[in-house]
């Protein structure tokens, strides 16, 4: 499954939910990740952010495809993933 | 066309770009927005978009797919765009 991932957490908790999400999908863009991921490696990133993010505040959005060809990626700016991998 | 948008701008373009993608898509997290756009509208949020941008610094992410129930949306912990109606 192709997965795109957005989180908006409070600032103390940002480093955390980074470090996560790396662990399961590709950094992208600030607080953004996409990937290829399992249900089940998906269901435990869900399971793990939800014991980082306080609900009342934190939001997590998750965009699910079942194929990534049915998603179209486009860059406007600076790519800084390249950076990323630089780094 | 389904549109997700995600933006990683300077401090002072913010508020610009929030401007500018509010009036194509809805938002629905810090700086993400997505919604249903023709090719033509989105080729002239891209245009406007990118007189905002410095585009060494700053970045957009589109993922465009041609039907939106090719993508399931998952929200975990609060949905921020409920609050927006409210304001």
């Amino acid at each position: 499954m192709y997965v795109i991932l957005v989180y908006d957490v409070g600032e103390q908790r940002v480093s955390k939910m980074l470090k996560l999400c790396r662990q399961y999908l590709n950094w992208i863009q600030n607080s953004v990740f996409e990937g290829e991921i399992t249900e089940t490696k998906l269901l435990e990133l869900v399971i793990r952010a939800k014991q980082i993010i306080v609900k009342e505040r934190d939001s997590i959005i998750l965009f699910k495809s079942r194929e990534d060809r049915w998603l179209q990626k486009e860059v406007i700016g600076m790519e800084k993933n390249k950076l990323d991998t630089i780094i």
